[in-house]
């Protein structure tokens, strides 16, 4: 017996302006709950642009306070569309401490959960690690009317580690809301290498788990308000893969795009039946994980 | 600088005839070193059929001593091409105690280190746990003129866990001889997600830990020795990635092969330094990963 779950995903390009953000992310919202949606997954601080490009005090005043306007915002969209939404903001914790904050809204408009992004960047036009404390809740899925959802965020994708942990406490499927683009001086096959191995890295969450993962990218170009790069230009992409990692849909490179896909829940139980990974773990074996290296 | 390897890969079918698949291996590994190969990889149990598609304590006598005739044979193909040689073997330990084991071949035709299958599988077709002990010799790699090589065997391709305790031990490269296929009554699409999950989980481990990948699986039908199934159809596609998991090679999913692949380990360090996932593990969160399940 199938248990069907549609999840509504928001592949946006995004404006200085944060009002402008917040109501074209209300309309997406508000269709894809009209066109069947019961959960709605927005990109990584879609409320405004990357601002990580440039390390720039300034950009501490984008902040929220959970709770406060934005889970205002967030939640009455939920309670006024009736879905569940995995919303993404840059959270001001106390003064100098803040972290890259999932906020996860049940459908009645209540805040079912948080999770702090635990693996910060920091590599040339994604400064992360100046703005964002790594976060200290650990890997907690969040329990909702649609399911227990793990959700990560974007950087914490390249870790099998987080989506292991993820799936060990009974996440039903993944979540990763993402901001993920190219240099656009860099040669094609460079980029499409990097955009594979992103793809790549997130099914294989799905196989070696057994469940479905859900990853929201922005798209478009942005430009690096320091003039030093080209900026970046977010490769959308956003996808919902099954539990053997097949790709149930995947929005373009190049343009906004606001697309419902369905995911069997029940199935995930079938195929870890049918690849039982979870039984075979050798858990005695891995106790080195948890060191930095071992060399 | 670019630092090359060219590296001999192997997808056979076998026979039962155990000396006529030691001959074809031999000359491949021969050909393929002609072919500039610097090390050969054989596929998971290469001297014989893939007797674990079922249980009968006759298959016992096929197990090999180490050292014995087989190391003698291998090691001797070793040093008469002069190159490493990555074979896999059925190992008698002791009375009622048997391995899946790999074993590499320095060049010159000694044993460089064994590595006994660690994770053991066993489902319809793929009795292995009748078989094979699980490995007790841990995740490590072995030092060769070519390389620190982390060899891992089939069923060990699903598990991010063991990649990365062979990464963190300072593995160049990864290594996967293989046996496995469809149930040739599965259907099309079955069979694709099957195989492509398998190329995927895999290509992940290249993504994940910024280093080169092997894989090399035997092809062909298999007829099951009890007639309870339809046999096995081993899909080859035997494939080297590089450390972004990019194809570098392929085979193709119905007839032997024998290729020559080269990879840069230089760019290993290139690109782990662009995406340098091993700054950010946080690795004193992991530690659950040692447990069986969270709830």
């Amino acid at each position: 017996m199938k248990k069907e779950l549609k999840i509504g995903i928001v592949q946006h390009t995004f404006l200085e302006d944060i009002e402008a953000n917040r109501r074209n992310n209300l309309a997406s919202i508000r269709k894809l709950a009209q066109d069947g949606a019961q959960i709605v997954v927005l990109s990584e601080l879609h409320d405004s642009l990357y601002f990580c490009q440039t390390e720039d005090v300034g950009n501490f005043t984008l902040a929220q306070e959970i709770p406060g306007e934005f889970t205002d915002f967030y939640g009455e969209a939920a309670k006024d569309s009736g879905v569940v939404i995995v919303a993404s903001t840059f959270e001001r914790r106390a003064p100098g401490l803040y972290h890259n904050t999932a906020v996860v809204f049940e459908k009645d408009g209540d805040v079912a959960g948080t999770y702090r992004k635990m693996h910060i960047p920091d590599d040339p036009g994604f400064y992360e690690k100046f703005y964002f404390t790594p976060g200290d809740m650990g890997f907690e899925p969040i329990d909702t009317s649609v399911g227990r959802i793990g959700v990560l965020v974007c950087w914490d994708q390249w870790f099998p580690e987080a989506a292991r942990l993820m799936a060990m406490k009974g996440a039903d499927f993944l979540v990763y809301p993402t901001a993920i683009g190219w240099n656009p001086e860099d040669a094609d096959d460079e980029k499409e290498r990097q955009r594979d191995a992103w793809i790549t890295i997130q099914r294989s969450h799905a196989v070696a788990n057994g469940l479905p993962v859900v990853s929201v990218n922005r798209v478009g170009v942005e430009d690096d308000p320091s003039h030093q790069t080209a900026g970046i230009d977010f490769w959308g992409s956003s996808f919902v893969a099954g539990p053997q990692g097949e790709i149930l849909g995947m929005c373009s490179t190049d343009r906004p795009q606001e697309e419902v896909v369905t995911i069997d829940l029940e199935r995930s139980d079938n195929v870890r039946c049918w690849w039982p990974f979870l039984r075979d773990r050798r858990i005695e074996e891995y106790g080195d994980l948890s060191k930095r290296f071992l060399v």
